[in-house]
Protein backbone atom coordinates (compact mmCIF):
# COMPACT_ATOMS: atom_id res chain seq x y z
CA UNK A 1 0.00 0.00 0.00
CA UNK A 2 1.16 2.96 -1.07
CA UNK A 3 1.98 5.99 1.33
CA UNK A 4 0.14 8.31 2.79
CA UNK A 5 2.39 11.33 1.55
CA UNK A 6 3.13 9.65 -2.09
CA UNK A 7 1.04 10.91 -5.34
CA UNK A 8 0.95 8.07 -8.12
CA UNK A 9 -0.01 9.60 -11.26
CA UNK A 10 -2.01 8.01 -14.10
CA UNK A 11 -4.27 9.04 -16.89
CA UNK A 12 -6.46 11.84 -14.84
CA UNK A 13 -6.89 15.33 -16.09
CA UNK A 14 -3.25 16.31 -14.28
CA UNK A 15 -5.81 19.29 -11.75
CA UNK A 16 -6.64 16.28 -9.77
CA UNK A 17 -2.95 15.35 -8.86
CA UNK A 18 -1.78 18.97 -8.59
CA UNK A 19 -4.99 18.94 -5.85
CA UNK A 20 -3.72 15.83 -4.34
CA UNK A 21 -0.38 17.55 -4.20
CA UNK A 22 -1.59 20.67 -2.82
CA UNK A 23 -3.87 18.60 -0.05
CA UNK A 24 -1.21 16.45 1.31
CA UNK A 25 0.90 20.05 2.20
CA UNK A 26 -2.42 21.22 3.69
CA UNK A 27 -2.71 18.32 5.91
CA UNK A 28 0.43 18.83 7.41
CA UNK A 29 2.68 16.70 5.83
CA UNK A 30 6.39 17.74 5.63
CA UNK A 31 7.27 16.04 2.55
CA UNK A 32 5.35 14.15 -0.75
CA UNK A 33 6.34 12.37 -3.29
CA UNK A 34 4.98 12.18 -6.67
CA UNK A 35 5.70 8.83 -8.92
CA UNK A 36 5.16 8.13 -12.50
CA UNK A 37 5.78 5.49 -14.97
CA UNK A 38 6.20 5.99 -18.55
CA UNK A 39 4.04 8.16 -20.40
CA UNK A 40 2.66 9.68 -17.34
CA UNK A 41 6.06 10.80 -16.32
CA UNK A 42 5.28 13.79 -18.54
CA UNK A 43 2.07 14.77 -16.50
CA UNK A 44 4.02 13.92 -13.31
CA UNK A 45 6.57 17.08 -13.93
CA UNK A 46 3.04 19.33 -15.07
CA UNK A 47 1.54 18.43 -11.64
CA UNK A 48 4.72 19.92 -9.73
CA UNK A 49 5.63 22.59 -11.97
CA UNK A 50 1.95 23.86 -11.43
CA UNK A 51 1.39 22.82 -7.90
CA UNK A 52 4.82 24.77 -7.12
CA UNK A 53 3.82 27.65 -9.26
CA UNK A 54 0.40 28.35 -8.91
CA UNK A 55 -0.49 26.70 -5.64
CA UNK A 56 2.03 26.18 -2.79
CA UNK A 57 4.48 28.36 -0.74
CA UNK A 58 7.40 27.75 0.69
CA UNK A 59 7.59 24.59 -1.20
CA UNK A 60 10.42 22.98 -3.23
CA UNK A 61 11.87 19.80 -4.95
CA UNK A 62 14.12 18.45 -3.04
CA UNK A 63 15.19 15.65 -5.33
CA UNK A 64 14.69 14.24 -8.76
CA UNK A 65 15.04 10.81 -9.37
CA UNK A 66 14.56 8.56 -12.56
CA UNK A 67 14.72 4.65 -12.73
CA UNK A 68 13.84 1.77 -14.37
CA UNK A 69 11.49 -0.65 -13.47
CA UNK A 70 10.52 -4.12 -14.61
CA UNK A 71 6.77 -4.58 -14.91
CA UNK A 72 4.79 -8.10 -15.76
CA UNK A 73 2.77 -7.76 -18.44
CA UNK A 74 0.65 -10.01 -20.68
CA UNK A 75 3.74 -11.02 -23.13
CA UNK A 76 6.16 -11.15 -19.92
CA UNK A 77 8.61 -9.15 -18.47
CA UNK A 78 9.07 -5.24 -19.94
CA UNK A 79 11.29 -2.25 -19.02
CA UNK A 80 9.54 1.14 -17.71
CA UNK A 81 10.86 4.53 -16.88
CA UNK A 82 10.06 5.86 -14.08
CA UNK A 83 10.39 9.30 -11.99
CA UNK A 84 10.25 10.19 -8.59
CA UNK A 85 9.81 13.95 -7.43
CA UNK A 86 10.19 14.61 -3.87
CA UNK A 87 8.54 18.09 -2.91
CA UNK A 88 9.45 19.45 0.47
CA UNK A 89 8.44 22.03 2.85
CA UNK A 90 11.20 24.64 3.36
CA UNK A 91 12.25 24.85 6.44
CA UNK B 1 21.88 27.01 -32.42
CA UNK B 2 22.06 24.16 -29.54
CA UNK B 3 25.51 23.45 -28.52
CA UNK B 4 26.85 19.85 -29.75
CA UNK B 5 26.73 18.60 -26.64
CA UNK B 6 22.78 18.79 -26.22
CA UNK B 7 20.14 16.42 -27.42
CA UNK B 8 17.10 17.79 -27.67
CA UNK B 9 14.30 15.49 -27.87
CA UNK B 10 11.27 15.35 -29.92
CA UNK B 11 8.74 13.16 -31.44
CA UNK B 12 10.78 10.47 -33.20
CA UNK B 13 11.47 6.68 -31.82
CA UNK B 14 13.42 6.72 -28.83
CA UNK B 15 16.42 4.82 -30.50
CA UNK B 16 17.36 7.84 -32.33
CA UNK B 17 17.86 9.74 -29.04
CA UNK B 18 19.55 7.26 -27.59
CA UNK B 19 22.45 6.65 -30.31
CA UNK B 20 22.59 10.67 -30.66
CA UNK B 21 23.21 10.61 -26.72
CA UNK B 22 25.51 7.38 -27.07
CA UNK B 23 27.13 9.12 -30.27
CA UNK B 24 28.28 12.05 -28.27
CA UNK B 25 30.18 10.04 -25.62
CA UNK B 26 32.27 8.09 -28.35
CA UNK B 27 33.47 11.29 -30.46
CA UNK B 28 34.58 11.96 -26.42
CA UNK B 29 31.84 14.58 -24.95
CA UNK B 30 32.60 14.67 -21.34
CA UNK B 31 28.62 15.20 -20.87
CA UNK B 32 25.54 15.64 -22.36
CA UNK B 33 22.53 16.96 -21.72
CA UNK B 34 19.05 15.52 -23.00
CA UNK B 35 16.44 18.45 -23.15
CA UNK B 36 12.81 17.95 -23.58
CA UNK B 37 9.39 19.79 -22.88
CA UNK B 38 6.10 18.23 -22.93
CA UNK B 39 5.14 15.21 -24.09
CA UNK B 40 8.34 14.22 -25.17
CA UNK B 41 9.73 14.19 -21.30
CA UNK B 42 8.74 10.79 -20.73
CA UNK B 43 11.00 9.87 -23.89
CA UNK B 44 13.90 12.13 -22.42
CA UNK B 45 13.59 9.47 -19.43
CA UNK B 46 13.85 6.73 -21.66
CA UNK B 47 16.29 7.60 -23.51
CA UNK B 48 18.53 8.55 -20.65
CA UNK B 49 17.73 5.32 -19.00
CA UNK B 50 18.08 2.99 -21.93
CA UNK B 51 21.49 4.66 -23.00
CA UNK B 52 22.62 4.17 -19.26
CA UNK B 53 21.55 0.90 -18.99
CA UNK B 54 22.34 -0.76 -22.39
CA UNK B 55 25.12 1.53 -23.78
CA UNK B 56 27.33 3.43 -21.59
CA UNK B 57 30.10 2.40 -19.26
CA UNK B 58 31.18 4.75 -16.65
CA UNK B 59 28.33 7.81 -17.05
CA UNK B 60 25.99 8.50 -14.69
CA UNK B 61 23.47 11.06 -14.09
CA UNK B 62 24.51 14.32 -12.65
CA UNK B 63 21.69 15.81 -12.68
CA UNK B 64 17.82 16.45 -13.24
CA UNK B 65 16.17 19.71 -13.36
CA UNK B 66 12.44 20.35 -14.18
CA UNK B 67 11.21 23.92 -15.02
CA UNK B 68 8.32 25.50 -16.90
CA UNK B 69 8.78 27.25 -20.10
CA UNK B 70 6.56 29.88 -21.72
CA UNK B 71 6.38 29.59 -25.32
CA UNK B 72 4.38 31.01 -28.25
CA UNK B 73 1.48 29.41 -30.04
CA UNK B 74 -1.39 30.45 -32.63
CA UNK B 75 -3.45 31.26 -29.56
CA UNK B 76 -0.81 33.10 -27.36
CA UNK B 77 1.25 32.08 -24.29
CA UNK B 78 1.17 29.34 -22.67
CA UNK B 79 3.57 27.42 -19.72
CA UNK B 80 5.32 23.59 -21.08
CA UNK B 81 6.66 22.15 -18.84
CA UNK B 82 10.53 21.02 -19.26
CA UNK B 83 13.51 18.26 -18.13
CA UNK B 84 16.85 18.55 -18.74
CA UNK B 85 19.01 15.58 -17.90
CA UNK B 86 22.81 16.41 -17.73
CA UNK B 87 25.22 12.80 -18.59
CA UNK B 88 28.83 12.89 -17.50
CA UNK B 89 31.54 10.60 -17.44
CA UNK B 90 32.81 9.22 -14.39
CA UNK B 91 36.78 10.79 -13.19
Amino acid sequence: MLKDNVVLIGNKPVMNYVLAVVTQFSNGSEEVIVKARGKAISRAVDTTEIALSRFLQNISKKSIVTGTDKIETEDGFTNVSSIEITLKRDT
